[in-house]
């Protein structure tokens, strides 16, 4: 089984998540500007997590490319990562409406978190399946960004917690920076 | 006529009717925890219809990678399976919403039972169309997963109606892991 | 340009269009039985656009499917078909929460004669590229159904304006019998 | 890297974006005519924006038929132009649902520029790994249209706030019908 129908799955489900987060940027009844001024948090937590659901496609994206085999094992650790990312509409939305509270901006934390550890299964079962010597596995080589990231997700709920949810905010954003840069380490291996 | 079009359209399909899903999870407008928890029913719906449409995608991809010969049968077949599941999202937040009372849990569980038939139907139009010898009869052999699943909807259903939706529950939950182990029988065939 | 990525974008918007119909089936807040009688009429409407979107996907998949070359005016072509088809979640939800009265089916009529003028227009200026001797013209042949079917939708508007709106769906429901069974003109002209 | 799978995710994303578009016409709970012309503003809109998707997946299946690699700098210059897009369905509903007031219909104007810019940043990042002899750069040449847009988009934005929101739109349909013509120049190179 080859990866084509995972990958154009996969693309639809990305696709429609990346769409209806819109939704949650309800059309105002009012005419004016100040109307549309309020929905800037909405706005900005739309912005983060288009920008995070563009990773992922990205990243996917490089991972499949490397995968030589699908087994059902794979399928599903995809669906699972999908599950997590599924629900970022709705987590998105949760912290937007209340501009940035607390819990709300806890459990976003909490959801790209379960999104990181999820693409970290499907990764390690592809690499399961290509073996140590697969390009997948020489690619992704000691994955110190993989490794970063949930810490940083920590820190951030950490912080959301026990502090202020413009810090774990921060931290939100830095994952979603130092990830903003493709995956060179795979694209070098694909062209050697 | 080959098959890639169809399964196209019904990936397309599936992942639409697998993401609005996540629409019947409604953003509460409170950001305190309590707000988060009243929504565990819905949440725990969604969790396994998600499994459903999942099972479903992936056996529907494993029986169109054995199928040769698309006819115009087998398209309205197709069809006729998707409409089914396309009514997944109104019955998991009619039940979601009513905390698995009985009415919403027995139509639920109508739901599943007509797009186990839907399903069966597809199957035997396939092997009408490649014959008793094709690769599809072969894999598929007595089915015995196919024949239990109806039969346990349908305690399930009656469970719900007559006793405890919950006990009915267990058994949607049930078809549902039995379901988890992906079509081995298909992969062996496809592999030989 | 070949027909692929038409094919895909096509296949994409009537995906969409067959499965967020479903959204005006809104799950009622009450877990009753007669609460869920009550959406009867939203969910033969459903089934009816259903069915309609089906049928749509289904000849334009055989169309296309003996279409060799696209030309910026198929593209618009096909793009004012997907806009008509994109009002039908629209006109069924109107007809459907109004139990079928004089103004709403008189829209819907009038919608499914847009799609299919659309479709007729489409159909006629692939055939124009294709020249008289392609393989469409040749499938189409005296276009029969094609040319029946928007007498029986005028037909169908008239009876739902000036007379009762029942007679007019009776009018709509034949014509999605009469288009159920798939071209199989074009189907014989594939294979020979 | 290929185009296909970043021709499948716009394709994914751009079929949605106009059809969830449909869904800010809200179904009226009234059977009357009455009823429905008072949506004529949402309409008209909706079939303004329904051009103008209709216009970006031409242009941008256009541009992608004359690229050969797809870099990371392009994935995300194609994302930021989908992210423009992605917020037309809001800001046409925005103005759609205050009758073209001015606030509105400014935002709407800036919307389309903003998509205009990110379309014209996607182009010069391919034309820069394809190079200046590539086929995309002697495609588009001195690119009149492209550089005419923006003008003519700020002209409406100013019209619109300053003015009369009326000429704006004006300006917004004029563009509209200036790209409706697809770009015939690459139709040429292709050819050639």
């Amino acid at each position: 089984m080859d990866t084509r129908r995972l990958e154009a799955f996969s693309d639809g489900v990305l696709a429609i998540i990346i769409t209806i987060m819109v939704l949650e940027l309800k059309v105002p009844h009012d005419a004016s500007l100040p109307a549309l001024w309020g929905l800037w948090p909405v706005f900005l937590s739309y912005v983060l997590s288009f920008v995070y659901i563009g990773i992922y496609w990205n990243n996917h994206h490089h991972m499949l490319h490397v995968t030589q085999r699908v087994t059902g094992a794979i399928l599903w650790a995809n669906l699972h990562l999908l599950f997590w990312l599924s629900l970022l509409p709705f987590s998105t939305g949760w912290m937007g409406e209340n501009e940035f509270d607390r819990w709300p901006t806890v459990v976003y934390g909490v959801n790209l978190l379960a999104c990181a550890l999820a693409y970290f299964l499907l990764e390690r079962r592809i690499i399961v399946v290509e073996g140590p010597s697969g390009k997948l596995a020489e690619a992704v080589g000691p994955d110190l960004k993989g490794k970063l990231s949930p810490l940083f997700y920590i820190a951030g709920i950490a912080a959301a917690w026990l502090w202020w949810p413009a810090v774990g905010m921060a931290f939100f954003v830095l994952v979603a920076l130092i990830w903003l840069v493709p995956d060179r380490r795979i694209e070098r291996i694909v062209r050697s």
